[in-house]
């Protein structure tokens, strides 16, 4: 099975276990379930997902572990996207080729939407701690869960300080701590939980931190060109707003060509944090090269 | 020392113990943080985390064991003032004779505030839960930190069936469902969750529950009965907005006088469900009244 046609098989496995979660919720309200599933289930990349995944994969034969924690991660991300778009922040009418969820739905839906996503992955991830089968799995479970936590906390962090920096000349220091919190701690968060649920070692987990710093960072530079420079079609949303919001990126900061310079470096050094793993790496090795060369 | 000192020495114990939390925060971003402290230190009552420490206290003599799960009550609270302040919700200028946090701050920030304390909460228990000693105290905060998410859902679907009903009429029933979500769930949870810290037997926590029902459901209608009778300069906020937003509450369904004589029953039976608990419960009891007779 060649990289794309793997991607798609995990991306099917995520999308059939967030539905799962969907068609579990007891929540009596329609609208606001409607709301969760519209920005939920989506043609959404499942990349942060599935990096958990793969992460286990490098050191166990399954994956089945790593479920719960998968379709929480994907659940903060939605919740982080739905904030995001909201008037009172970036105020995005489309997302993903279709409307924002407060322009489909309504603000307060929106804002209880990304709430109720925060917290339903915090009641997954509590679930799973309560039912670990001994100690050292419950242990690995908490710490991924404190992981977790930190991660979000950094998000928000990150998204905060790309508001405030919006209309000002920030360093290049300010630009890589705002995108380290907004983008970079979800990768690391995902490659370390998968990694630690599947009992890897210390070193091993630093290894991959290394990987996950790199794809973050990676993610993020192709993000600002795509957003300058692709098409707005494929992507589903309109090009060029970050220089119209005058916002600080790396493309609006450095041009298109020394972004690209950067990300084809920080794509290669990805790669090599994986050399010790050999083929047992190969699907985040091309993870690597796909977000690099995607275009949407 | 009498009830209200005693209350006030509470709430004094809760205010240092989030003012410990909110020093230790290592988030660089100041403004972030001065919209979460300001929202955080207040005047507030602190009657949720009180809770806590006061069921608790009927089976401990101690309370220091709660304190984080404490902390973690109110910063949940004060997320969803927060966000049930903002412009696309209540729409509300003035909390606690001050400006809402929105208002103050930008709408960003609150969005993000808001946001960050109920991720701030979480990172508490998640901490807690690891540093347990052993592994019946392990299992106690992981099932404290299971009903915390289960009582926060129940919050935000009670915030969106609040605002969803808006201007259309509701049966007692469905007003009912409301408050026992958005308001009761939390009041439920706190004195569980004391508890349940405590060792409490399956029975004795069945007991406090039902006070914790009580007291939730007493609490709501005594607001509604403030939100439209109450001195305005005395609670530091507009009187009659419920009326002029249309909005589904106790008052404006059946009445003052109705509503006080619900509120009357209610805590009746609230103070009646401590009956086996003698002066360990006295607090409780007199706090049943103080949500009663409060005027503010």
């Amino acid at each position: 099975m060649d990289f794309k046609e793997q991607l798609k098989k995990y991306q099917e496995i995520v999308n059939i276990e967030l539905d799962k979660y969907l068609t579990k919720q007891e929540c009596p309200e329609k609208v606001l379930n409607q709301a969760i599933e519209y920005s939920l289930i989506s043609t959404a990349k499942r990349l942060r997902p599935i990096l958990i995944l793969q992460s286990y994969k490098i050191f166990r034969e399954d994956y089945e572990e790593c479920l719960p924690f998968a379709v929480a991660m994907e659940m903060v991300h939605t919740f982080s996207l739905i904030h995001d778009d909201l008037p009172g922040i970036d105020n995005d009418d489309y997302r993903r080729g279709r409307l924002t969820n407060h322009k489909k739905y309504n603000e307060a839906t929106a804002i209880l939407a990304g709430d109720s996503l925060l917290n339903h992955a915090y009641m997954i991830i509590a679930n799973e701690v309560a039912q670990a089968n001994n100690c050292e799995e419950a242990k690995r479970k908490m710490q991924v869960l404190n992981e977790f936590a930190d991660a979000i906390n950094k998000m928000i962090i990150g998204e905060y300080l790309d508001t405030e920096c919006q209309g000002t000349q920030i360093s290049k220091d300010e630009l890589d701590n705002i995108h380290n919190n907004k983008t970079g701690a979800f990768f690391i968060y995902c490659v370390r939980a998968g990694a630690i649920l599947a009992g890897a070692s210390e070193e091993e987990i630093n290894k991959l931190t290394i990987y996950g710093e790199k794809i973050g960072l990676a993610f993020q530079v192709k993000d600002d060109i795509l957003s300058a420079t692709g098409d707005a079609k494929i992507m589903g949303k309109p090009v060029g707003r970050d220089e119209e919001m005058n916002k600080a990126t790396y493309v609006t900061k450095f041009g298109v060509d020394k972004s690209r310079e950067l990300l084809e470096n920080i794509t290669n050094e990805a790669v090599e944090a994986l050399n010790d793993y050999k083929e047992k790496a190969e699907f985040l090795r091309e993870l690597a090269i796909y977000i690099k060369e995607r275009n949407k």
